[in-house]
């Protein structure tokens, strides 16, 4: 099965102010819809944790020209673009109840060994050749980010604390994108759309990790982002917003 | 139709660092089961705005013996236990996929004028008279809450930023809970698991409000909580633990 397609109902409980669903929310629709094909594939959370091994989470790029709204029916479409024996490439199609298409995401997904935390390598899973895709996603790939100056961006803090934790007992990829997010009031959002959200992982964090979250406007409503702790970056994303 | 099941499965990617469901996600499968039964029974979202009026969760009791466990089924049953024209009791049951009953959910809904945002009549719905189940929930009533001493409490600071709001415009319910999870560290959370779950929500909170969270311990790993702001308190709210 080369492609996995998962329908959704956004009710009113799980959308943001302004009445659409939250970057957040897709976000974890794009990993749950991962998930699913994966292990319908034989090569999710079973599979590899016979092998010690678990799949994170590395690159996530989503690009919206329309969000799903209250009340209406979305779906997502996932297929796996490449893959080697460190990582694994899989793209997304968002489409609305009428099947237009409202946008895509991007992502790239790593292996770890869970004993070591380090990067291992993906063997017996040559059957994915098969079902690789060449289904065209129609946005550019994650960009290489180098590091912001620290002198050109507003700042704020935060501690990790229980809630922001997750299964794999570090922070959870949705929290950091809220921490992101969260640099903006609420009338900023009520007056712009986020067009684009970029987000590399570099490092894990943990409980009680104390950081910066630093944005720099680097064009007008386009944002390069980044999440400092002790031991350098945690993350670093680029955010585009269109005003509305 | 007198009751609504929902079936869910667990991934790890929506497991807490213990591996089983966050309380907060199992308070949002009861909302929104709640919602989609409201739905088919017409007299959901869309019936209600025709009136100006909107469903608002105002009490919640989770008490659960296990909890869903990750790569696991889990499903919600839910049924009205009563409704009046202020308000309605709807109860959920909890089960494993085997069908055994893990715990129960309690919840007190109120209809509220979105204009005046205060409490409102729910006219026409009589036919919800029909639907009304006698099913029993094997856990007690949400208590009525007093005022606790900030003197025996712990406390801590928060304000509530941008991703905290939702589509009512104000904090969403889980995220009270979250920063009542919050006031224990990971090795508490690790070393216990939340046994009763009761929040009472009081007043609305709104994006920029600085609260003041308090814990008392009143036995041995049972607390009454409470999320105060400049006009008085959000929410208030018992936790109680059990060690494993």
């Amino acid at each position: 099965m080369k492609e996995y397609i998962a329908n959704y109902f956004l009710t009113a409980g799980e959308c943001n102010p302004e009445g659409t669903i939250p970057v957040t929310l897709l976000a974890n629709r794009v990993i749950e819809t991962a998930t699913m094909h994966a292990n319908i594939l034989g090569v999710g959370y079973s599979r590899l944790i016979e092998d010690g091994m678990a799949w994170v989470l590395s690159r996530l790029s989503i690009e919206m020209h329309r969000w799903p709204e209250v009340n209406k029916s979305y779906s997502l479409r996932t297929w796996i673009e490449s893959y080697n024996r460190h990582f694994s490439e899989r793209n997304f199609e968002i489409t609305d109840d009428k099947g237009e298409v409202l946008g895509y995401a991007r992502t790239i997904w790593m292996t770890i060994n869970l004993q070591t935390r380090q990067g291992g390598q993906l063997n017996g899973l040559e059957k994915l050749a098969e079902v690789v895709s060449d289904r065209p996603c129609l946005m550019d790939k994650c960009p290489r980010f180098t590091a912001i100056d620290p002198e050109s961006a507003k700042s704020g803090d935060y501690t990790f604390r229980y809630t922001d934790c997750d299964f794999n007992r570090h922070v959870n990829t949705v929290r950091y994108m809220e921490l992101l997010l969260n640099q903006w009031t609420l009338d900023f959002h009520d007056a712009h759309r986020v067009r684009r959200f970029d987000i590399a992982f570099m490092r894990e964090s943990y409980f009680g990790e104390n950081v910066k979250v630093l944005a720099a406007e680097t064009a007008p409503n386009a944002f390069r982002c980044e999440i400092v702790g002790n031991e350098g970056p945690c993350v670093r994303s680029a955010i585009s917003y269109t005003e509305i």
